[in-house]
């Protein structure tokens, strides 16, 4: 079993709040991040998948393909967006972190799938200090 | 002579237009930076100011001091903040990384110099792929 | 189940040694790092924690809350301070990074439980190159 | 039960393909990583090894002691020399990331064990985006 | 006047020798890098324009632009190639990072000033360790 | 005129204070950097020369070379080390960052003027926030 991690970066905006709450409500809960103005990210994404590498070939899965798989997916839908207001999978969801790699792992589990591997674990770095990993 | 450079970070939300220009327009001069519905970054700021080095405590300047000025008067202002909406020092300026550097130096010049220190460089990395630089 | 990690730094003094050793016992086993007068380093500790993410608010636990809880329990404790001489939690313990991950995974247990979460990993970078993991 | 990591570097030259193929299929398969010129990287090898802490010491295994293993096994192979051509633990294999972070876990392991350590993973940054993770 | 620095990356095979010099010969002047069956390294390209910010805009140079610029005449030329045999601006000369450096600055130097702006400097990391800055 | 960086790292302790003064005085000066138990750092230096690039080896100067003389005259004694107590060419300064860069600045510069380069600076980061410049 082989473990292979994508590293891909995408710039968004994004406001952590619950609609039907006022502002001193959501400021209560999220703090800095409900500001009613947006603020934003370079949000770094790494992409785990695992699998069995074929005698063949030596090579898992290309990382090209992998590489394109994100792209299409995830990068060109959220990069220089606003996670809450123009990003598809993020649709009806609070624009936290957490609800960011879950969404992510539920788009990325079925094409990871077709490509014969494993989605291992998605993770984010919101800034160099905040993580969050997902493994489904 | 002796260099000091310090650096902070904050997450802001921004967007690049000129508010008498079409949507069209604006794309065609600021590409994805112009969406309308903001997109942010984690800027890195660095700034090096300069000096000669007292020979009784061999300190130029205490680095706290440094971080407190920069602190008060740029991240506390700027951090999870939208800067074309919020920011005081941007207000009247297209929220380019340009303007930003040069808007932060005319903040921090003064106050570099109450301290009996000479302003050198402020630098700004919007992304790890780029960075500004501003010396005066 | 989400993971989040926390990364925090601190700048300390240590040495590594047995009191009742003499110089030469302690250069055998513990090398350069058991120098007499002291030696240092930026440590940068990574806390991880784990939890289910509640569906009201998206957010499995504040990060502003899981770092004051690291910041004013270990960070304050040990920035700056002498690993050996200082800091409670490293009382009569030989000060190397494994008894330092295990001591500070003994202070932050109770205090993440009773905000609801789990810790799962303390992750300590003594140099870039070195870095020790400690899972409970 | 603790876990150490130890980061090293090499820099070297590969490339990847199957002798008995074309250069037409080799590039279907590996795309330009099959360039028969060559081409090259500084990859960036973690080792992390687990084991119990000895109390009377506190130290799981002097990591200059583990440093040495690697270099003399690994890096003094590997470094500025030609992945396919002269590095007596890939003969024979493909020089795909994953075939080489599985050969030098064979390579390690009884060595690690030798030591009265378990080698717990190989990891190779092929380049900041691109990682391999191998646990046996 | 504003300084913008892009950051790009190309991964690349190369050796350091005269051919008219015998391996030894070779070896005593260029060391490990001398090995005939190359190495390779994942150098990191900085490119450093200068010049006056527009005030319509607040943008100095589009980075898209620079970015496709940098991209066309050096990454692609560059990227997976063998910088002795392959990469046509390196024709003829040793390739040292040195000799690199000066080698893209000439090819930029008429691109970047058919946009209007001045080149200030080319840096390239060839390991986390060495680099190279060069201004003309 | 070609400028070459090496980076290299020492882990040591320091204090920053005047003998003659209480801990109050030091203290309110030095702030937490005059702890009298010592604290300590993972300091990064570059160290930057310049000169022609020769036409026959389009080779400035063997990296290995400088790596050498920085590693014997400053990494050697310094590493492991109380920067106040026992590295020779400190004696007698106050332990700031600021001097540190001097005092290696005055090392160096005859030994690189003795291999026929240039010295150009010295940069010390004492963390990844806090970075010192020196030009001579």
């Amino acid at each position: 079993m082989i473990y292979i991690t994508r590293r891909e970066r995408f710039s968004a905006a994004h406001r952590m709040f619950r609609e039907e709450w006022t502002d001193e409500e959501n400021y209560r809960v999220f703090g800095k991040c409900s500001n009613p103005n947006w603020h934003g990210h370079d949000y770094v994404l790494y992409v785990t998948i695992k699998g069995e590498v074929p005698r063949e070939t030596g090579l898992f899965m290309n990382i090209t393909r992998l590489k394109d798989i994100i792209k299409e997916n995830i990068i060109d839908k959220a990069d220089h967006k606003n996670l809450n207001l123009e990003v598809s999978f993020m649709k009806g969801k609070i624009a936290t972190t957490e609800n960011l790699a879950i969404a992510i792992w539920d788009e990325l589990k079925p094409l990871i799938e077709k490509e014969g591997a494993d989605l291992h674990c998605v993770r984010i770095s919101e800034t160099e200090n905040n993580t969050i990993e997902y493994y489904g």
